[in-house]
């Protein structure tokens, strides 16, 4: 199964992985979905880390299946960080909970292939793709400023050395300013999350 | 005419825009399209800065014509910033040149606003559209790093400052990683030709 026209290509695609519980509890967090292309085969493969402590492992471990959302949604990356999303965000795709918004979903599998000290490395195999909403953009530096300071943010608080906190305050300000020179409203309200959510509590 | 629909939103757009001179010699660089939603009537208005000494601003001048190209091709970011695209890569649309290969054409005529001491700013108005492919891409981290990477190389030079040359030098080094951790073949390629092109006469 081909993801690439579903928006999956080679590298690390940043998605929404959606997960649910074996009760049934939808789950969504921002997760790089990694494409290794088989240099024999030409036939890509598809890796995900899950990190332990996160409820998108336990899901992962309690149901062996996941979905990738893509999607170029400033807001829902910074919401599926920091916040819980409601019922309402979600919809059903071949039994696993999805973002209804999302312009693809792919359904996967997921195989366990390695277990490290921080988190678990699984292979992820595609079982039903489905594309909602082709589109053109412009790329716009907002966007990836909003993007990487999202991620940012969700590594602030593990990081200990001050040194590299103070290193993170000053590009996540590089990023709020290019949020504000180059970005649209979606990308400032981003932003405004983030500040919102985090940095008060963070010291940022 | 509505131009969010060819990739052009509110905010800064990054795309390759294209122009003829006089006597009909195709250009191709990397800038950005304003966009700034009238908040009265909640029409976009587009707007570009051009620079003294570059041979778009001299095209436009003698034409009063230029199209703007929506791409998310590293590599002919990092090329029309760098080198001199080949005959090859254009075809005319609406009597502009335009890149082939482009997701989407915008043809715009332009009216000279304001002069500053290093710019002219123009207002563009769209004249002609054409969408050539949709798609759905994933957020690309490495993409997104070629990019800053690009625009940032084309700073350098200008720049004076030698403490603002050693955080440059940083900041690319952090994008040189980002690409290779998250990039395609496609934005290590244009990695790649940065390096080649402009690194080593700039000292970087």
């Amino acid at each position: 199964m081909e993801l690439k026209e579903a928006g999956i290509g080679e590298g690390i695609s940043e998605v929404i992985v959606t997960t649910k519980s074996a009760s049934g509890m939808p789950n969504a967090a921002p997760i790089g979905i990694i494409t290794v292309i088989n240099e024999g085969t030409g036939e890509p493969l598809h890796f995900v880390k899950l990190y332990k402590g996160s409820q998108t492992l336990a899901n992962v471990l309690e149901t062996n299946m996941l979905a990738a959302n893509v999607t170029d949604d400033a807001v829902i990356f910074v919401k599926a960080a920091f916040e819980h999303l409601s019922e309402a965000h979600f919809a059903d795709f071949a039994g696993v909970p999805v973002l209804a918004k999302a312009n693809a979903w792919i359904a996967f599998t997921s195989v366990l292939i390695e277990e490290r000290s921080d988190y678990l490395h699984f292979q992820v195999l595609p079982r039903a793709v489905k594309i909602n909403r082709k589109e053109i953009k412009a790329i716009n530096r907002g966007l990836n400023a909003a993007i990487e300071a999202a991620i940012l943010a969700t590594r602030f608080d593990i990081t200990k050395d001050e040194r590299e906190k103070k290193e993170m305050r000053k590009l996540m300000e590089r990023y709020a300013e290019i949020v504000k020179k180059c970005g649209s409203r979606r990308e400032k309200e981003a932003m405004g999350i983030l500040k919102e959510k985090f940095f008060k509590g963070s010291g940022f």
